[in-house]
C-alpha cells in the first residue's frame, strides 16, 4: 500500500465518521459501520486511529475547521460590515441536515466527553468573537450607532443561525431558516445609521 | 386497583417517557426502561398505551402543552409588548438540559415519524405566530416603528431561544443563553420609538 493509499484510507475514515456522527450520533456509530462505509479493514482503522473516540475527535475537528474556514472567507471579504454579516447569514447551507457542529450539542456522549466537547465549544467561541470584532469595527466606523453591544449582538446572531436550523428541522422546510435570518438582519438594520 | 391508581400509573408512564426522551432520545428509550422508571409492569403499560410510539406521542404532546402554557402566561400578562417579550425571553429555564421540545428536532427517529414530528412543528408555529401577533400589536400602538417585520422578527426571537440552548450546551454554561437574549432585546430596542 503506497503513501497516497494510506492517506486516502485515513481521509475516508474521517469522512465516514463525520457522516455517521451526523446521521446517527456518537452512540449509534459503531467502528464496524465506519469501516464498512470507508471500505477499510479493522487493521487499517487501528493503524490510523486508536479507536472510535480518536476517530470522532478527528471528525469533529475537521467539521469545526471547515465551518471556520467558510465563515472566515465571508468575514474577511470585501464590503461593509453589514454586507459581510449578511453574506455569512445568507450563504447556502444544508439547513435540513442541521449544523454539523451545533447538532453535536444534542449528542449526550459527545457533551459528556470534555475532549470531544472542546472543539464544539471553541468553534462557537471563535465565531462569536469574530462577529463581535466585526460589529465593533462597524461601530467604530459609524456604520452602527453607539447603542449596539457587540458581544451580546454577536451571540444573538450565532444563536439565530443555530436556532434557525432547529426551526427548519421542526417544520421540515428550509424557508423558516431564511425568515429567522431576515428577522435578525432587520433588527440589525435598525441599529444602522 | 382503583381509578386514582390507574391514573397515577398513566401519569408516571408519561413522565418517565418524557425524562428518558430528554436524556437518551427515542432510540435509546426502551419500553423496559420506561416501565422501570415508572415502577409499572408491562401489562400496566400496555393497558394504557399501544406501545412506545403511542407513549412517545403522549410525552411529546405533554411537553408541547407545558411549553405553550408557560409562554402564554407571559404573553397575556400585563405590561408593554417589550416587557412581555422580555419576560418570556428571560424567564427561568433549565438551559443546560436543552429545550424539551426543540431538542427533539435532533432526534432522527422523532423527525422521521410524521405523527411525532407534528406536535414539535405545531409548537414552534404557534410560538412564532403568538410573538408575531404581539409585535404587530406593538407596531399598531406605536411602541415599535413601522420598519419592524413582525413575522420575520418573531421567527428570529424563537431562533435566538433555540440557538441559545445550543450555545449554552456547547459552552457548558447557562451564561451564554442570557447573552444571546440580551443581544436580541438590544436589537429589538433599536426598533422602539
Amino acid at each position: 500500500m503506497g503513501t497516497s493509499d494510506t492517506r486516502g484510507t485515513r481521509e475516508r475514515l474521517i469522512d465516514s465518521t463525520r457522516e455517521l456522527l451526523w446521521e446517527r450520533g456518537y452512540v449509534g456509530t459503531s467502528p464496524k459501520a465506519i469501516q464498512e462505509r470507508a471500505a477499510a479493514g479493522q487493521g487499517s482503522m487501528y493503524h490510523h486511529f486508536h479507536g472510535k473516540p480518536d476517530l470522532a475527535l478527528a471528525a469533529i475537528g475537521r467539521s469545526a475547521e471547515e465551518l471556520r474556514a467558510r465563515a472566515e472567507a465571508g468575514f474577511s471579504g470585501p464590503g461593509t460590515v453589514t454586507e459581510r454579516i449578511t453574506g455569512y447569514l445568507r450563504r447556502e447551507r444544508e439547513v435540513l441536515k442541521g449544523c454539523p457542529v451545533g447538532r453535536l450539542t444534542q449528542d449526550p456522549d459527545v457533551m459528556a466527553d470534555p475532549e470531544l466537547r472542546r472543539p464544539v465549544e471553541e468553534t462557537f467561541a471563535w465565531l462569536t468573537g469574530r462577529l463581535a470584532a466585526l460589529l465593533t469595527e462597524g461601530r467604530a466606523s459609524g456604520e452602527f450607532g453607539g447603542g449596539l453591544d457587540p458581544a451580546a449582538t454577536a451571540t444573538a446572531l450565532v444563536a439565530v443561525v443555530q436556532g434557525g436550523y432547529v426551526l427548519a428541522r421542526a417544520s421540515g422546510s428550509a424557508e423558516v431558516f431564511g425568515r429567522a435570518v431576515d428577522g435578525a438582519l432587520g433588527l440589525l438594520a435598525a441599529h444602522s445609521r
